[in-house]
Formats: structure tokens, sequence, C-alpha cells
């Protein structure tokens, strides 16, 4: 099974292709371009470096959220096009568990993504077996206490706001900070969250493939809040 | 500090470049071709990517060793060509080492490569500082066994040579898979490995940089046979 994996939720471009459960090649950009400049580009070269063509692609993986509202519509849609033609099953997969999935050990791992407004995009994951211990939810990074305390350690933060979370836990005994180039997306991740998909057959066709935001944009706060003051007017 | 990493040490083809401690581009390529035509338009690509150029890098990294002869001398002779007009100071770090700098963690991490001949060029690091633990050697992987049993857990296995001595040791109570996909070396690995080593000013000048082959050439192995059976027919 021949994966392209794709991620354009954080600042972090990705991409990676698995062969079964070889890694044939996997890059990742943090240089301040757009999305929309690097993706393309870098899937390009990750189908040229391991001489494959989409019509070699069995399954595309993506990152479908949390993340950046216009960085997950940039990969889904990049992805929606690549697989449109041959109808090739697509596996929208949580970034929380593509960044957990990019690392290997005992214990706990907390995929941590800095959401704004003092909140962050959380969920735990069993470090060794990937085995996802909490749904992915947007909150404040104190809300976490209880489960910090609870789970089982050594517990890890990795993604753009671990150093948010681990400043915050760090005097929990068994939590341990993870250096930051080893914090950052991995291609590889994508690719192995998404055969896990494929394997337990969650793909879907390329229209099918839908952004998860887990919290309204801001255009749309904007407009509850109106609608919302517009009606206590009327009444 | 801009550092661009290189490695050709094994089967990949790895590239990464690090400002201070951010990421800012990492690619490893593992698709048949030969390093001496992945290698160089690889770290173009990822100067590029980064908007650099080679008189931006203040320090070279590359895996010097252990690894295959041919592939070690292909990075640092690459290295070398890059870092020579400039007199760009150049780390060589252990592959073992640069191995281990891409997983976090608690517990111990051994690099493994498979240096063929019933062997595994193996050390071991601590998975939380990274410090090492035991020397780089050349050794018959159940020659491990002291150290498996004495070391602390949890225990990893990254490298070419992982599944070897991961299926060597697997019972042992604290001895965990490493998927596939994360075995492989990061150019993070490197980068981060070469980082310590400027910090702690082990750095050389390009025409310093040796390779650390840890074992003769069969080459060399032939020769010396060659000239101690001779030296046998004259006794």
């Amino acid at each position: 099974m021949n994966i392209l994996a794709i991620d354009a939720a954080g600042k972090t471009a990705a991409v990676a292709v698995m062969r079964d459960d070889t890694l044939l090649y996997e890059a990742a950009a943090n240089n301040g371009l757009t999305h929309s400049e690097t993706l393309l580009p870098m899937a390009d070269a990750a189908l040229r470096a391991c001489a494959l063509r989409c019509a070699d692609i069995d399954v595309y993986g993506v990152t479908a959220g949390p993340g950046s509202f216009t960085g997950l519509r940039i990969g889904l849609a990049a992805v929606k096009g690549m697989a449109l033609p041959r109808q090739t099953p697509c596996a929208g997969v949580s970034t929380l568990e593509a960044l957990a999935c990019g690392l290997a050990g005992a214990g706990t791992v907390i995929g941590a993504l800095d959401a704004r407004r003092g909140q962050v995009y959380w969920a735990a994951f069993d470090l060794e077996s990937h085995a996802r211990l909490t749904p992915d939810a947007a909150a404040p990074a104190e809300s976490l206490e209880n489960f910090v305390f609870a789970c089982k350690k050594p517990l890890i933060f990795v993604g753009d706001g671990a150093f948010l979370c681990y400043n915050r836990f760090k005097d929990v005994p068994g939590v341990l900070p993870c250096p930051q180039p080893l914090c950052v997306l991995r291609g590889a991740g994508v690719a192995l969250a998404a055969r896990r998909a494929a394997l337990a057959g969650q793909t879907v066709p390329p229209a099918a493939l839908l952004p998860d935001y887990h919290r309204l944009s801001q255009a749309e706060r904007e407009r509850k809040a109106r609608e919302q003051s517009a009606q206590e007017q009327q009444n």
C-alpha cells in the first residue's frame, strides 16, 4: 500500500510517502512561506523522489484538524484535487494523532496545538501503541490538570502548544521536555495515522473529506454574536 | 546559529536546516537511488526552501560513522566541498548519536546499525538527555545482553539494526518496539547532535573532518590476511 501523506494544519508543511511500513520519503518545511506556495511542490518532489505518480498512490492521508482554518483547507483541497481523478481513498486524520504518531516509547504523549485565545487543542495517546486516550478538544491549558496528574508517566507534549503545556506542568513528576525540533509535526506521523485508518477501513472518497475545525471560525463567532444581540434587541 | 545537517551513512539520505533550536527544514529519502545522485540536490533543496545560501551556514553537521564506508565518504566529501570555500566549522557526529537524538522520552535508546557479518554497530544514550551511556562499538547483537538487562527501562532500539536487536531482546521486560518509519535516521537528529558538538566547541575545519569506520574495510582485511599468510609461508 502506497500512502502519500500531507500536512498543512500549522506553520509547518509536511509530506511523506510510505510503502507498507517503509518510509520512502519525508520532508517538512517551516520557512515562513505560505502553504499554497510550498505544499504542492513538496508533494511533487516527494513523488518524484520515489519515482511514483499519483496513479501509484493507494491512499491519501491528510491532517483534517484541528489546526489553522486556512491551512486545513489548503491541505484538504490539495488532497481532494490529487485524489479526485481516480477516486483514490482518502484518510482525514487528527492533527493531534499525527503529532503523537511521530514519537515512540513508553508512557503518554499529548499532541498540543496553540489554539490562541489562551486555549490549546489537545488529545492524549499511549506513547507505545499510539492508542487514543482522550478525544480531540479545545480547552484552556490549565484544564488538562486532572488528566496530567492521573495519566501514565512519563508524559511528553508535542506540537506547537507543547511548550505552553510543558511550562505549566513541568513540576509534575514524570512530565518530560521534548526538544523543539522533535515537537514539529512529521510527515511520517501523518502517514502512520493514515495507514492505521486505512487498515481499519476508515477511508472516504475525496468528496467526503471534510475539515474538523473543532470550534467556530472568527467570522461565525461574530455573526452568532450579532444575531444574538439583534434578537435581544427585538425582545 | 544556522546548521546544515547531512547524512549518507546508511540507505537513507537525510538533510536538515536548523536555526538555533528551530527546525526550518528536514527531508529524508530512501528511494533506492545512490547518495551521489540524491544528496547534493537534497542539500540544495533544503537551502532553497529556507532562502539560505552556503554563506549563511555557520556549522555543517555530518554523520561521520559508523555506517556504509562509501556512504560516509559521500557525506563527508559533500560537506567538505560546501565548507571549504569559507572554512566553515564542521561537526562530524556519530551516526548512532544522531539516531538517538531523533527520539525523546524517558529511559534508554540504543542506536543500532546492521554491520553485516552477524554484527551491529551500537551505542546507548539516555532517551531524555541524549547523554551517551556507551561508546560506539561493533559487536554481535548477543553481546549487548549484559547492557540490555542492566540498563534503565524502557529501552528502545532505532536504526536499520533495530529489528535485529529488538527480536533478540523483546522478551526482556521494558524492551519496546519502535515503528519502522520512526527507526529511520532523521536530519533533525544529525542537526541536534551537531548543535550540541558546536556548543561544546567540538567543531573542526573542513580539512580535518574524517570518517570513523570503526572497523577495517573488506580490502584492508583481505590485504592483512594476505600479508599474514605470506609471512607465515616465509617463516
